[in-house]
C-alpha cells in the first residue's frame, strides 16, 4: 500500500477518534452544568472548585496511562478539559505573586489550567489578602526552594492568616546561564538571586571561577540587567530568557537536577482526604530545653511521617520560635488525631494550616 | 434525591467518560506514530506538521459543536491534543517577534499549542532569517493592524523571502488604560504606540481630552514607562498589564470592538486546497497612468474576490511600488490561474506568497 493510501486510511480513523473524544468532552461539559445546576438549588454559595475531586481525575488518568503519551502530557491535557468545564460554572481567579512569566504563573497554569482568570500582584502579602478578601478564589504562593526568594514571606503569611492550603504544586526548576555575549569570555559579572547563585555554586566554580557573582533580588531583576548591562549575564529560567531576549549560554546549570519548587495553594476551604494527603502544621513552643524534641515525639511515637520541619523566629514575642512542620496523612487520620491530642501537652499553639491531596507530578 | 447522592452518581458518570476520552486521545497518539513511521520509512525529510490537515481537524470540530462549551475552547483543546500528537514525531520550534508576553506568542500559543517550542527574536527580520535557516520550523510575524507596529517590515520581509506564507491567525486585541494611580485625574501623559493611541482616538478624546499622548516603539515600552514614570499611563494589552503589574484603570477602551491583528505564519511548505483558503500575491507594476486598474481588472472579470491590497515603495528602484494583494481562493483554482494569466501581460512581477487555509476563528 502507498504512503498516501495509508495516510487517507490512518486520518480516517483519527477523524472517527475525534468525533468521539468531542462527543464525550461535550457531554462532560454538560454533565458539569448539571453539577451546578444541582449546587445551585440546593446551596446558597456552592464551591465549585474541588481539588479532592480534581487530584482524584488525574490520579486516575496516570493510573491508567500506558503510553505512548507522557503523565506530564496526559494531566496537561485533563487540567485543561477540568478547567474549561469549571469554567462554565465559575471563572476562578487565582491570585499569584507576579510578574507574568515567573514560575509562580506557571504554577498556577500546571494547576488551574489557562481557563482560569491570572491575578499577579507584587507581594506574597497582597496574595493573602486578596484572596482572605474573596476578591481571587484561590493564591499560589511559593513554599520551599524558590529560586525567586519569597519563602519567608509565605511562611510569615501563613502564621496569620485565616486560609487554608488546600492543595501544593510542584514545579521542576532550571537554571540557565543568559546573556547577550558572543563569547563565554566576554561575561565579566552574574547576577542572579542569591538562592540561585547557590542552586550553580559547583557549575559556576568549574566553568567560570574567576567572574564575579552577584545576588540580587530576583531572577527577574538579573535578567533585566543583563539585558542593559554590557559584559554581564544572569543565571535565571527560560521565561527570563525570553521575557528580555537574552541568549542562554549554558542550559541547566543547577547542581541539583532535581531541583524543584514547592508551591502552596491558599483557599478557604478544608479538603477531605483523598487518601494521598500531606498535612501542614504550625507548631509552637516556649524556649525550654528538651522542647522540639517534645515536639516530634508524638509523631514519630504515632507513627506519623514528617516530610519537612521549618523553625522561624516568632514574631509576637511570647514564643521564641515556631515551627512549620508538613507530615503525611490528613488532619481526620487516627495516627495524626493522637499525636495532635499528646502535643496539646506540651506545645502553646497548634495551628493547622490545610490538609491537601499531595502534588500529582 | 440528595445532592450527594446526585453528585456521587455524575461524577461516576464523569469518570467513566473520562476513561473513554483518554483511551481515544491514546489511540490518537497511537495513530499519530504511525504515520510518523510510515512517512519515515518513505521520506528522506518527513513533514509532520500539515496545516491543511489541521484546519480540516478544527473545521470538522466547529461543525460538529452544539455546546455547552464555546467554539474557542474545544479548538483550543483539539490545539493541544494535535500539538501533543505532534510533538511525539517532531517538537515544532516557533520563531515570533519577541518578547515574551506579547501577542505574537498569544498568536504562537493559539496557532501551534502549548507543545511546540518558542523561539521570540528580537526584529521581524530574524523570524524571516531563522525560518530561512531552518533554525526554526515556522515563524509567526504580524501583517495588518497589529498594536504593536511591525507591518511594514513584515512586507518589506515578503519582497525578499523565499519563504511562503502557509498560515493565517487572527488574534482579537483589546487595549486598556493602565497605570499605577489612585484616581485618573493624577494621569498627565499617556504613552503608547501611534495604531493604538488611533485605536482609541474617541475614547481618548471623550474621557481624557486634556492629557498629554505620546506616541513610543512598543505597547511594552508605554507599559515600561508607566511603569516608572509617576502620573503616566499606558494603553496596552492585558499581558503588559500583568508584566509591569500596572492596575487597569479603563478596559477595552478600543474604538472598534472588533479590533483584530492578523499574523502570518511562514514556512517552507506549499499548502494544498482545502476548500476554505486564502492566497497572498505580490505584484509590481510600472509608474504609468492606469497601471493599477490594469492590475485589478483580471480579478474583478474572473470574479476573484480580493480581501485586502496594500502598497509599498519598492527599495529595489525599477518599479515604484509594489501591491500585497490577498485574494480569496488557492492559487490552484481556475478563476484564480486564469486572473494571473491575463495578469502577466500587465505587470513585471507576480510572485506568489502562499495559498493557507483561513483564519479558523
Amino acid at each position: 500500500m502507498s504512503t498516501t493510501n495509508n495516510l487517507a486510511t490512518v486520518r480516517a480513523q483519527i477523524d472517527e477518534l475525534d468525533e468521539k473524544i468531542q462527543n464525550l468532552i461535550t457531554q462532560r461539559a454538560g454533565l458539569a452544568t448539571e453539577v451546578a445546576q444541582a449546587k445551585y438549588a440546593q446551596e446558597t454559595k456552592p464551591v465549585f472548585y474541588r481539588p479532592e475531586r480534581e487530584v482524584e481525575v488525574l490520579r486516575n488518568v496516570i493510573a491508567r496511562n500506558k503510553g505512548p503519551l507522557s503523565n506530564e502530557t496526559l494531566t496537561r491535557i485533563f487540567r485543561e478539559i477540568m478547567s474549561d468545564c469549571l469554567a462554565l460554572q465559575q471563572p476562578l481567579k487565582i491570585a499569584f505573586l507576579g510578574p507574568a512569566g515567573t514560575y509562580s504563573q506557571a504554577a498556577v497554569y500546571k494547576h488551574f489550567g489557562h481557563a482560569a482568570q491570572n491575578i499577579p500582584l507584587q507581594t506574597i502579602e497582597e496574595v493573602f489578602r486578596e484572596v482572605e478578601a474573596q476578591t481571587a478564589n484561590y493564591g499560589v504562593v511559593p513554599v520551599e526552594n524558590s529560586t525567586e526568594g519569597g519563602v519567608n514571606q509565605t511562611l510569615d503569611g501563613f502564621i496569620n492568616t485565616s486560609l487554608k492550603i488546600c492543595g501544593e504544586i510542584e514545579l521542576p526548576i532550571h537554571h540557565h546561564l543568559l546573556a547577550n555575549v558572543d563569547k563565554v569570555e566576554q561575561i565579566q559579572r552574574i547576577y542572579s538571586h542569591q538562592q540561585s547563585l547557590a542552586q550553580c555554586h559547583h557549575w559556576l566554580n568549574s566553568h567560570l571561577p574567576q567572574v564575579e557573582r552577584i545576588a540580587v533580588n530576583s531572577n527577574a531583576e538579573a535578567a533585566r540587567r543583563a539585558f542593559n548591562e554590557a559584559g554581564t549575564a544572569a543565571i535565571a529560567g527560560q521565561m527570563a530568557a525570553d521575557i528580555y531576549q537574552l541568549r542562554i549560554i549554558a542550559s541547566r546549570i543547577e547542581d541539583n537536577i532535581n531541583n524543584t519548587t514547592r508551591f502552596a495553594v491558599l483557599g478557604q476551604q478544608e479538603i477531605p482526604p483523598t487518601g494521598g494527603d500531606k498535612t501542614s502544621l504550625l507548631l509552637s513552643t516556649p524556649n525550654q530545653p528538651g522542647a522540639l524534641y517534645d515536639l516530634l515525639e508524638p509523631f514519630a511515637h504515632n507513627q506519623v511521617n514528617m516530610t519537612r520541619i521549618e523553625s522561624r523566629p516568632s514574631r509576637q514575642g511570647i514564643w521564641e520560635y515556631v515551627f512549620f512542620v508538613d507530615i503525611e496523612g490528613h488532619i481526620q487520620d487516627a495516627p495524626i488525631v493522637n499525636a495532635l491530642q499528646t502535643l496539646a501537652k506540651y506545645t502553646g499553639l497548634i495551628k493547622h494550616l490545610g490538609s491537601y491531596p499531595r502534588a500529582i507530578l
